[in-house]
């Protein structure tokens, strides 16, 4: 932590930081600049350390965080990349792994529908939405437990693991009886009891970014899944909130190299809510894939028209097919497969 | 909803937004624009319906909602003002509600010191966290039920009703014991589990702004406590999330008088969270009231450079003191009082 | 255009939304729905016309636009896709133009160098900045009319036509006379008096989105270009200003595919200013490609470490080479070459 | 300027740093902390040196200015709070100066009406746009010249100084000539060609916030003013670009404590454009009078509905009085007058 003094801090004011630090067991390096003095305070767990410990003392103008503030999901943490493992699936090599279905279970034959045709394509992992997080009260808030039944249906069937969202702590280990993969969506990103209760869990787990989070938020939220001792941790892109207002969400391609850059942990990306309109989907995913996405997770419906949420940005099954096949081609171009 | 149709449009398909829109009893008008066609769909109840009802419909380029998503929250659905009764405390009214305390309860001593002061200098809700979200699993999460029990206390020794904290749905009961107000807090305002907990509890609640909501979500989120017929229901203003970083967010002050305008809510602001220093509260604290606020939310600590959780934006009770005068000279200039 | 009246409006209210509209040459259509009257104003030239111009009538709640403010740069004004020739260099078609070079031309060593590594590895077109907008005023502001000159010798050297920033109006026909494509930089996207000039010089031009622009705002812009009937227009996506600080931009990927709906204009990808870090720039620059932009506008200096402008942000020329070939490799897999 | 090495880093690399800096006359202060090391370096120029010096270097991980960028319109530059004079009028000190009149000037009439019930309720500078930067080339782009000349017309007239703005480098004097104080529009904030020839001008200049600007930007861009030996500068707060559509712009209120602390320049704001609708504007004009702005920019039209740009956002005549009975009595609460 770099703490830079006022101009014309006196003596003691610089005495108090330095107290403030020994008493903490952290060590000191002075710097008497010409204009400023600033304080560097060092140790092995400062990214954990608020930096207002150092910010409310008098004469201290401004402090600065040098560590990173999560610890477990950081590449400094552990440098070799983890691959996480669903039935046999391996999330975060070669392999893309694409998830696909409708956003929210509606009922049998959708589902079944839904299941046969993305698994035909070539997806590796079912989505579908039991608990509904929805704007409004008077929306449809999913099937429920009625739908995770039909999901564990559709899983085997089709032998395709399934993914579905958990939005209540207390409902994890019910949710994660069905399911292969916990969801937390984007409004949960930082429901620390949620997260928590999932991390206890040990359940494999996709955490959603925030729509207004940071990628530092990000991974130290995913610190507390970590935290837990759950090692089953994956990212998932899916836009964040800006000024522009063509799409429902900006979709940050960037944070895939970044996510790469500073943490050990796969990352997907989710086109579908980003763009909110089907058009605009295959751009997306393909950029995902070239950019160095570990996979995708996408809405396809069997009839979008008649889809009781988020129907507009729904592929349909022949869009997913050809959607596919482009998939693949980009994969093949940066070394990868579907 | 206004359904503006492509450039080109075929009869089948104008023929298909008129039928989807019979199907679900709603009255339908058709514009034949010399440019465009525009079906205008008519009805009571077109605000909780979802855009894309017509939206994934062939043919149709965009879809515009008139009525809004939000209805019990809105002045339309309840044209005079609310006021929130809290022991005999008006909210919403001529009295400009100051809530004042620490951000985290920290020992009993802290508390009863920070009670003591704030209630000397005119506060009338004493405010305190025991469950504190903390952005990562490794800071303080607060002494939880330990945190309640103080406050309870500090209620009975100050005669002040106090306001805290529910962070997980299953706590809401316990928590409403103690405690006079709720708090949802940013990161929680579309916690819809949590929502509807609180909604059924029937505790006056404080409804604080996702830092990255709109005014318009914020609205509908307080239609899920309001749908539970829980009518004692006040909205916080703390700031939202931008690119500025000078303060910790961006207080969004003309949020006042939108919600003023299109909501009969009573609405309080918090200087604090937004300013992100305690040097920058008092600016903020003066404009929310000339701006027409109904109280504010401020962080007061006894000594806020040992304080556990932003002590870098709470005020020392010397610092509070000087404000509540200041405040008191705005309050009148516009007809209220402290 | 949709004007919603206020509930409980009057008849003389409503009338004066005609009266207004029919003084215009407009049409109108009436909606006498249950819970609001709208009216609809109809006409081929609303889109022009100012929101206010109804928004300001007593007993008016709203007006929404129905036509996109822009015309000019529309897909509904031209269906067919425009396609831009530079010294028989086709941008908009199958081939991807790499445009790269240094941020600054510094001197005619580092500027030979920069043309013969970039040409070497495959670019077509050659960058640089003779003038330089600095957020500060004591920072190098560009070599000014040296570095025109110097673009001018490179350009005869190496056979590639080049690309140079114009900042003022009435350095624009001296800045044309030296380059092929003259650029407007983000910060100057709403500069009007710069891109009248522009649009009657009739030169190849780059329009780059400004960082806190809509997609509507930026081909509203690029409107300004075409009235001046300068047809040579090119957009450049380059990042946009949100909250997200691990990159000094967040390229915004899915307005490639929104311009390409909406508008027939070519658009380019700049990755090196969205991404403000050399090591994020690949990833950044194979999306781009794969989300089918046009083209790429890379900063590519012999020596990065001694530039005097963005240097972290610039590839060196073996990083720059080992890209091209994995670009190669991207647009082969999306139908295109470069 | 705050170096921080990768870890693992290896002794050439701090090495080069170390010998960079020297190079550059600056001094160097060494940090080997047990996870990291960090350099800091020293000398009273770092803040206009590009962090990119060190950050291009191999080892180096960030690089973090402790300097602000901008150095002229700092307190640290120049401690006592600068006064701006206009025709005898102070800006800065305990008067409100309240600029006010039409967006555009549209006729004799008009502005006259508009100047005189402007002063008659207090209003001590007239504003009126002759030069309007539009959004679109087909919206009406003002009076240009004769604008100027009725400005002038109304000045001599009313007693009243007059405000208007800028848009091209090569027009500064001729409108200099006419105007009292010039206006630098948003949209311009880094037109830097603008900023350096209104700074040679010498002439008084309101320079408005970019909508995305951060507060140090805005400050560097004055440096461009000062930077050119004129004094006379106020800053304007008009809202920034967010997220939020219930208003045009939002208004940034904790700016103006912001540049108090960070600054010596007077700040003025502008309700109208942030608010984007009439029934906004008192309440966020009262709110900058209690966060202690010096000032208000506000769009008053003596019949907004016929307005030819901006009508929704300007006051009536009737609106502008009761205003400012209200904002007398907030600016007599905060100890300034109007």
């Amino acid at each position: 932590m770099i703490v830079e003094m006022r101009t014309g801090t006196i003596p003691e004011e610089i005495d108090g930081v330095v107290k403030r630090a020994k008493s903490l067991g952290l060590g000191v390096q002075l710097n008497l600049g010409t204009d400023k003095t600033v304080v560097a305070i060092l140790g092995s767990n400062t990214g954990q350390l608020s930096t207002d410990t150092f910010a409310v003392l008098p004469g201290v103008e401004r402090v600065t965080r040098i560590m990173k503030p999560y610890k477990l999901a950081s590449r400094e943490f552990k440098s070799e990349t983890s691959l996480v493992y669903i039935n046999g699936i391996e999330i975060g090599g070669k392999r893309i792994a694409v998830m696909a279905g409708p956003c929210a279970v509606e009922s049998e034959e959708q589902l079944m529908e839904a299941a046969r045709v993305v698994k035909e394509c070539g997806a590796c992992i079912l989505r579908g939405g039991a608990f509904k997080p929805r704007t409004s009260p008077f929306s449809f808030q999913g099937l429920e437990k009625v739908g995770l039944e039909l999901l564990a249906r559709a899983k085997e069937r089709y032998g395709m693991p399934v993914i579905t969202e958990a939005v209540d702590p207390h409902h994890v280990n019910m949710v994660a009886k069905y399911a292969d993969i916990l969801q937390v969506g984007s409004r949960n990103m930082q429901n620390f009891a949620l997260l928590t209760a999932i991390g206890k869990s040990k359940s494999p787990v996709v955490l959603k970014r925030g729509f207004s989070s940071t990628v530092t938020e990000w991974l130290t939220a995913a610190d507390y899944l970590l935290a837990g001792e759950n090692n089953q941790v994956i990212l998932c892109e899916r836009g964040i909130r800006t000024f522009e207002d063509s799409t429902r969400f900006s979709l940050d391609i960037s944070s895939i190299a970044v996510i790469k850059k500073f943490s050990h942990l796969p990352v997907i990306v989710d086109p579908s809510h980003a763009a909110g309109h089907y058009s605009l989907v295959p751009a997306i995913a393909k950029a995902a894939v070239a950019a160095g996405a570990d996979g995708l997770l996408i809405e396809v419906h069997p009839n979008p028209k008649e889809a009781l949420v988020d129907g507009l940005q729904s592929l349909t099954p022949s869009d997913f097919a050809r959607l596919m096949e482009e998939l693949r081609s980009i994969a093949k171009s940066v070394g990868k497969y579907i």
